[in-house]
């Protein structure tokens, strides 16, 4: 089967019903595009558990707050096209954001008490064009199984509680995040990094690794945690710090000793670039 | 095939499951049981239209305020199944409020714009609970087609809203007021009312009415429409107005020319009962 770029919502949902008819699961990564290493390696894992995979490359305009970077995000369609082909996606799915969002648009899913945390803070809206996004796309592609990236953390436990409150018949797979030999989390933002920027970056993993350091001498205080990480992270002039949570991993509710199912997460803004990463204690 | 009665979250699933492998399209007609003729007609409308019928039946806490009828709604499973079972209805799914809304329960569907006008004034938590209710049945029974009635006339424009705005691949059918002989648009709150309160309730049907024969005679003011609706309704006693709207059946904005497409609707208590009726003009 050679790979089918859709672009029509009406198109994708008859794909998918069609699939369905032939009893072939449907596996997919829901994406922004501009593919990198860490989206590769989603395609990957739900390849290995589905029969189909479908990879949607929309970016999605109701994530995006005012003064965002909307227009500017990275897009470089025809590069994340062979690279699906390489990958052996079986399906993009393109549409344009008029296909998606008709102007008579009023609908959006929310979750209460988790949206408005962490990056939720900084990016009021920002949740509920995602929650609103992934229950369209679950809906026109009928997913069996659906991967998010870890980086997401927020993302995906948002996503699961809305999988889980709704109903959705959908599996939700989440993957490890995938780094540069420097630590750095693959971003699709990363490219936006002046070289000294670039170079700053990977504090917020240092950071996040000198966490695990003290965890495993036994410390598990979060308020030396991340005093320590602090101190990291202050002391790289280009870093300026958006959040240092240390919640648990279910409430998003901070935690005073850190135990399995912590998650520690951590943003920082680069020059304009806000760059966010994350470990899930086990 | 004997009709199933359906009580877990699990047990709907994998039974639609089946059915949609042995290619059969499911219609749904979602209730909160009480069942009368009006309901008895979505069951036969959708019974045309689909291979097989599932009725849920679930009187849905978050679709009420507190303070309003929830704990008093009347409920007869044994009548209900019996009703459903003549109709030849193919399943009943019948859960527990608590297998709907576990305790973690966070997310909501709302619609902007809609949900907050007419019934949405007075009960202004009502739609999401409506819209957050039939966005998990759609995802626990996945019908091809759902029926409603034109009865909850915002109630079914909301819902096409969320079906075009959130792309359920699910067709939604509206059915047409079914009424005693005296007019009275049948409900289960019906049964609330006293033999004063029944005898006067008709008022809204009659006001409805009194609105097609000016249409008829030519006049399309809706102020001087309104006014003669008014007074009807206001020379009964026994009806508390909550609401009278004239407004287009697409944004329910106030029309001043009434023309086709246009809803009247109108609310009004009875006692402690809320009835409401209405009609969309051809």
């Amino acid at each position: 089967m050679t790979m089918k770029v859709i672009e029509s919502v009406a198109g994708m949902m008859e794909f998918s019903r069609q699939l369905h008819l032939q009893h072939q699961r449907i596996g997919l990564v829901p994406t922004m595009g501009y593919l990198h290493e860490g989206h590769l390696s989603l395609i990957r894992l739900v390849r290995e558990k589905s029969d189909r995979v479908v990879v949607s490359i929309f970016v999605n305009p109701s994530q995006f707050a005012p003064g965002e970077d909307f227009e500017k995000y990275p897009r470089d369609f025809e590069r994340d096209q062979s690279l699906c082909r390489q990958e052996g996606v079986d399906c993009i799915f393109h549409p344009a954001a008029a296909e998606m969002y008709p102007s008579a648009h009023r609908t959006s899913v929310i979750t209460d008490q988790l949206a408005d945390k962490l990056c939720g803070l900084s990016r009021p809206t920002h949740f509920q064009g995602v929650t609103t996004i992934v229950a369209k796309l679950f809906n026109i592609i009928r997913p069996d199984i659906a991967v998010f990236g870890q980086k997401d953390a927020q993302q995906s436990l948002i996503i699961r509680r809305m999988v889980s409150d709704l109903n959705f018949p959908v599996q939700i797979l989440v993957a490890p995040i995938v780094r540069e030999t420097d630590g750095l989390a693959l971003s699709s933002r990363n490219k936006y990094l002046s070289p000294a920027q670039r170079a700053a970056a990977p504090v917020l993993f240092q950071a996040l690794q000198e966490a695990e350091h003290l965890l495993q001498s036994g410390e598990t205080d979060s308020n030396k945690i991340r005093a320590a990480m602090m101190a990291k992270i202050q002391a790289v002039p280009e870093a300026g710090l958006d959040y240092l949570a240390i919640v648990d991993f279910q409430q998003l509710e901070p935690v005073q000793q850190i135990a399995s199912g912590t998650l520690i997460a951590v943003a920082a803004y680069f020059g304009a670039t806000r760059l966010i990463d994350n470990i899930i204690i086990a």
